[in-house]
């Protein structure tokens, strides 16, 4: 089969002809690869900068936003069935820890992250997995139209889950980061919360995407952004900014503009946050940490998909434009996620 | 009546003879004052720390952390009667806004702060306070045990009441400081929670006296504390730290002493938190501001201090000697609470 | 001014004339009323049901869903102003005991209920109550439209928000009752959660109406109901019951149609809950109490309006036809809610 | 090996010489069995009350409380080693479907249950389990010492940690029935919440043992028991009622023991609730089921016995001695559990 692999840093990963992966362990599941989203952790990754986190050996093939059909199960595999289409969990998780006998799988003590730590990912005809990794999907959804929900979708998702309960009418949330995970974030707030949505971003084409999938207010970054949404709420900010970002001055706006006993959700990453103590403690506002999410909320995501809450903007390539796919992605002419298509 | 003034910054404050306040409004309620914390705001407040933040008129009277017996009501007051040993929520409040009404007292929007912003405070015969302010002690209770717990205890309850969905049976809670507030939150964790207690503090006076209050390792801080602080958590941290220091360091160790998914609970200050965004999200920790509590934390704190789990170490002074005991506080030689007793 | 006063049971009310009521006490809020709801509980009052549990001194005025304006304040009420617009929580609380300092109005020691225990209520030109009960309004929304959010809107309000950590994506609400509380019910549902809303009436009028409100299926009360309701939830049942009728078997059919480990959310009153402790341990259901709401509750509710989240079904009547809209409401004939106008 | 079998309801087990247990699939754990808790459940199994609900095949072997070391392991398992001492859930789960992967494990929509469901239990030399079941124990803890803690004591431990949030200082926890559950839930209470505990028996034995375990305060079971525990109460009954009996008219006195908006706990069975539903909106009370317990509340619970912290009273038998055993079970004649040793 053929499968998008990485053989060196900084090098482009190259479409191989590989064996076909075996179900031998009574709980593998074989997926053929409907479609594996593209993501910036892909150029990351591409780049070295994921290197000393996971030591991955070389090559492997990419891919960690996958969906598909099921081809073939382990003998101990009976809550899913071949042909159910399916979307893959982006962690393979023991089951036996604490943490995910508690449901927090990304916890796990003993976890495998394919397509990221050496593990073969999606980016292939095939992909193995676990029958831990697999959500069945309603049978309307497509796995190009998913895929991407994934890991970007699930992080986003799972930060808004977490912030339900404090986000009642009256409340504001606060959007920094229009892209890939804040659009879904958009669509989940509307979905599970009454609060009002305020969305920041740089580029206006994205607070536009935003704004007709429900958000109350956009507000394109410039120097006055900061004082624009403290006039839209009342001078407070917001109950709960939910940062994806955290780079380049979002983490200290973020910080700024949440309202006293309120939390400032870290989602993404590349800045500091860096408060003073009598900041935090006079004010008592929290600093939250988010990392992508369950399987439950990923089941969760997908329920919110069929039932057409959630919608996502694509673009498709052929597993054999992968790089088309990267340069595209690198030089910022691609709107929306990119989804590679096998076959 | 006689009561402890400050005048300018940097002078010390004088006994001065003033009028006793009046009942005038319904909900007034007039205090016989029968002990006053000495605490190290005070300190601060003498040296101007304070004067940004809250302005005070000079002179006022000091004294946030005071108990005593109901002298005379306002002609709404019917919840206590003239007599009654009662302790001081350290803020009047509303009773209004949406957050009072909520129970977070310390968010009110309108609340005074005796003592500390120019609020004659209880350093004095009488203090006038309001009906919301005012909690009803069991008779068993002396006001010179317990009025440090009306601001310093109530930090320390507060922030371990918050922190008991978090710890479980065989979790880990880490307390930095084992000065005023934080012997205060081992007894607390004690009666509320049954997660292993473990204390670092410089003083090994210090830790001794929470070895007896149920800490169950101490740990003298020395270039080798986190290593023998992860040596005791299987090299994961604990689930919470609170840090009652949060400065001089403290705030770097106490997030690195947070494990995977726990929480840093920041309760001193004086420090500034500074921490990468990709460490907050890649092992979900999260950073809690703590400020003060809530009336009904106190009235609970209360309840534990009748009931024998919740104790003070104390050294009383008369009213007169409030510039000896600021001396002892300043100096370092002041072991355990100071408090001031009039009359 | 003119007031519809009961002055005997199973005697109508008269519209009497009566000196208008004063401000006296420092929190006293003087309301000119401007709608007064008429609620089945007034009917009850007539009939003397509530004689054994409250005790009234007759005659007084009824009402006790009630908007207006402010005409006059109390020395010490600040936080509204003369001619704003406002609607009055049903119950005036003494804010100083636990429960109305944790929030819980509902379980005030020391409450008053206006229109109900003896205390005037609002179906008068005006009406005298406590800065405590006055929630302001957007200048948008009139008192008229309003009103029966008071008591019955705020009911279903607080249910719905007991139960926002239940409904997550991928769960059903079962509502049995389209009527005055159920049909807010159902629009709290569609704000507040992404749950699939079933409503089960027996009335097609009142389906129909609630389809409009986001009902996503709708079943006519009959013998095959259970059976239709289980279809729909894969032979399970709903995850929480909201049991707004609680009378005539719909107390038995709401728990037989809650799902294991769900909640049969009462409301509604009338019937008995007769569980066998087997049922309620094997399935491990828990059977919750729901009694209005509180003040916040009250708030929210009323941004929820604002939006225009939340609308009621509504007829007006002057005040002095108080007898003709108690004969519709008697006779059936009323749909919606009725609201006495004075004026 | 020998097993103590069920071959006929109303037959007495016979203790059989049967195959030994052979580990084939991957997640298998084979466990030598160290101690095997006799439960009351066991003579209601042998008295037929669970052939409706199970339809177990006969003969099977009993024993649903089960702690030993562990044999041999499959081939996936490797978070546990031979030699290891353990105690087992007593559920086998399938760790895939939501309420596995929400850690809800006694919602498991495929488990088995043996001893009880037909699937051989402990009561034998060796038992086949699977690797979810298996907690490994500290130690210091002996098989006999808390195999009764796998069942019973679990029940207890799920139900007081459900009240913790309800369980704050100066309140109070009213424990109906000091038996095998409630005097586990006694020491529960303590180490885990600050509340007063009332225990009402109508054994003054079992009420002498739970004094020393921190009952606050014991009432025999008489006609005055409910004033009794009034008087205790202020008037107004207990935040959290835990009903260990709920039978015999303990189900009625507990719900008339439940305060204003608190909550009347199932945990025994075989009486009916019957409450009006105005007394339950009225009072804002709730009735909530409770269910054996997690995989991670087990692991809990031997974390607190590993501290000392909960204790059982036990009487040894060898497993030959099965019959004995039930018949001083049957008889009243055993103080605390009954264990049966194999070997």
């Amino acid at each position: 089969m053929k499968a998008a692999r990485l053989h060196g840093y900084h090098e482009r990963p190259s479409v191989d002809e590989v064996p076909e992966p075996k179900v031998t362990d009574p709980f593998d599941v074989l997926v053929r690869v409907g479609a594996a989203g593209l993501c910036r952790t892909d150029l990351h990754i591409y780049e070295g900068q994921w290197e000393h986190l996971t030591h991955p050996e070389l090559p492997f093939t990419l891919g960690h936003e996958n969906a598909g059909w099921v081809e073939e199960l382990g003998s101990a595999v009976s809550h899913i069935a071949v042909g159910d289409t399916v979307i893959l969990h982006p962690h393979i998780t023991c089951g036996l820890c604490r943490n995910c006998r508690a449901g927090d799988d990304m916890h796990c003590v003993n976890s495998k992250f394919p397509g990221v730590d050496g593990t073969d990912g999606g980016m292939a005809d095939y992909l193995l997995t676990s029958a831990r990794s697999v959500v069945k999907l309603d049978p309307t959804l497509q796995p190009a139209d998913v895929a991407a929900l994934a890991d970007a979708g699930l992080t986003a998702y799972h930060a808004v889950k977490n912030a339900v309960p404090l986000l009642y009418p009256g409340t504001t949330a606060l959007v920094i980061g229009a892209g890939g995970l804040g659009h879904i974030g958009v669509q989940a707030l509307k979905a599970l919360t009454p609060s009002t949505i305020i969305v920041l971003d740089r580029n206006q084409a994205a607070l536009d995407l935003v704004s007709g999938y429900g958000a109350d207010h956009t507000v394109l970054a410039d120097a006055s952004s900061a004082e624009k949404i403290l006039e839209l709420t009342d001078g407070q900010g917001a109950e709960v900014v939910f940062d994806f970002v955290a780079e380049q001055g979002a983490e200290a706006l973020g910080w700024n503009l949440t309202r006293r006993a309120g939390s400032h959700f870290i989602i993404g990453y590349g800045g500091t946050v860096n408060v003073p103590a009598i900041d935090i403690i006079s004010s008592e506002r929290s600093i939250v940490g988010n990392l992508v999410g369950s399987y439950n909320d990923l089941a969760e995501l997908m329920v919110l998909a069929a039932q057409g809450k959630v919608d996502l903007h694509t673009r498709t390539y052929p597993l054999d434009a992968v790089n088309d796919a990267i340069d595209d992605l690198d030089a910022g002419r691609l709107q929306g996620r990119g989804i590679l298509v096998p076959g």
